[in-house]
């Protein structure tokens, strides 16, 4: 194993509470839960448009913004200039990393290459990095490969890129649709239990599944597992 | 100025003194510092092969190899093999940094984006940033935009990735007519002095050239220069 590819939302930072937090803070009317909740139910389905055709081919940042204008005037916002639509928008690439995602990835940076694998785009992946400090050795998106996960040309793509068997990389996620999708390709699969991915109020069930290679409490875990 | 895009060969790393100590140390009896020359020789003409259309989209290190194996007989070295030669064309991702390189490159990283905007593929300069220490926020290169330098698509392509307009990037390079494309294109620019690039036997001329916005005679200069 030498490469490990890491799912973003989710798995390495907090969508939900990073999007609750912002605009908690700049919205105070407006139930952050419920809006977290319905932008990222948008994502699918708007993914969805373009694996179909409908779209061609459209950037997570451009997605995330047409849900957005979709959902405004559900929770009274609909008066929202351009300039506040667009940083809001941006909030995406300020997500916080959860707690034990830093230390974890620069132990395992120590002993593999790591390396994003996110629909993600890959200006958004990068200034999330800045901005909370994950340490890649690179950033690899959907925009690169053109296709978003599930299609295989974005798992096979990392063991393209690094010129490996699909074997030496392993996918990490704390989606268990996704590294099956992963092991289909034959990659290897760890997932990581994030509980709380929908906020404390909706855990998520982060029992095993048969079938992944590594299961582990946090990033942080995981590196204790593989002994970095 | 938001965005700083690095040439690599030559302008981060020193891809002459690299391969003529692999090569002195692996094959005495050859000379290093020709066969060095007539390697990066044929990048050019290889390059030159794709975007003409005669080759489909080809990796730089396909392309290192095909020309490997034409220079091989040349020094006497037909004899190499697979694994062998293989070994040496990875080479490419082992090049070492200029001394000042990677101190520079972290205090640009400081104030700025920094990024790869390299012909090399995305491998290669993920291992040789691993190998150097360069402290990329983002590796950016041919193989995102599928196309090479000095074509368009590349500078315009690290723009849109960051959603920037051109003049908010910079290109930062050791050759001139790599930094005179970026400036059709709307880039800043910065040349970077490498008076060795080809080797102390053939010193290069580094004096300035009208258009550009900078010129440093380091990376770690140019750090001096824009205040990091």
């Amino acid at each position: 194993m030498k490469v490990l590819a890491f799912d973003i939302f989710g798995t390495v930072v907090d969508w939900h509470g990073s999007i609750v937090r912002e605009v908690s803070a700049l919205y105070p009317q407006v139930d952050a839960n419920a809006f977290a909740l319905a932008w990222r139910a948008g994502y699918q389905p708007a993914m969805s448009r373009v694996r179909s055709g409908e779209l061609g081919w459209t950037r997570i940042d451009d997605l995330h913004r047409m849900i957005l204008d979709g959902l405004l005037p559900q929770f009274g916002l609909q008066h929202l200039s351009e300039d506040e639509r667009a940083h809001l928008n941006r909030v995406w690439h300020r997500l916080q990393a959860w707690p034990d995602s830093v230390q974890g990835l620069t132990r395992l940076k120590s002993k593999f290459t790591i390396c994003s694998l996110s629909n993600g785009n890959i200006g958004l992946l990068t200034n999330m990095a800045k901005n909370a400090g994950l340490p890649w050795d690179c950033i690899l998106s959907a925009e690169v490969f053109k296709a978003y996960k599930p299609d295989p040309a974005t798992y096979l793509g990392v063991a393209q890129v690094f010129d490996l068997q699909p074997a030496d990389v392993m996918l990490c996620a704390a989606h268990h649709d996704d590294l099956a999708a992963a092991r289909a390709c034959g990659l290897q699969t760890a997932y990581i239990e994030r509980p709380f991915e929908f906020g404390t109020l909706q855990p998520k069930d982060v029992s095993p599944q048969a079938g992944n290679d590594w299961h582990a409490k946090s990033i942080f875990d995981l590196a204790d597992q593989l002994g970095c």
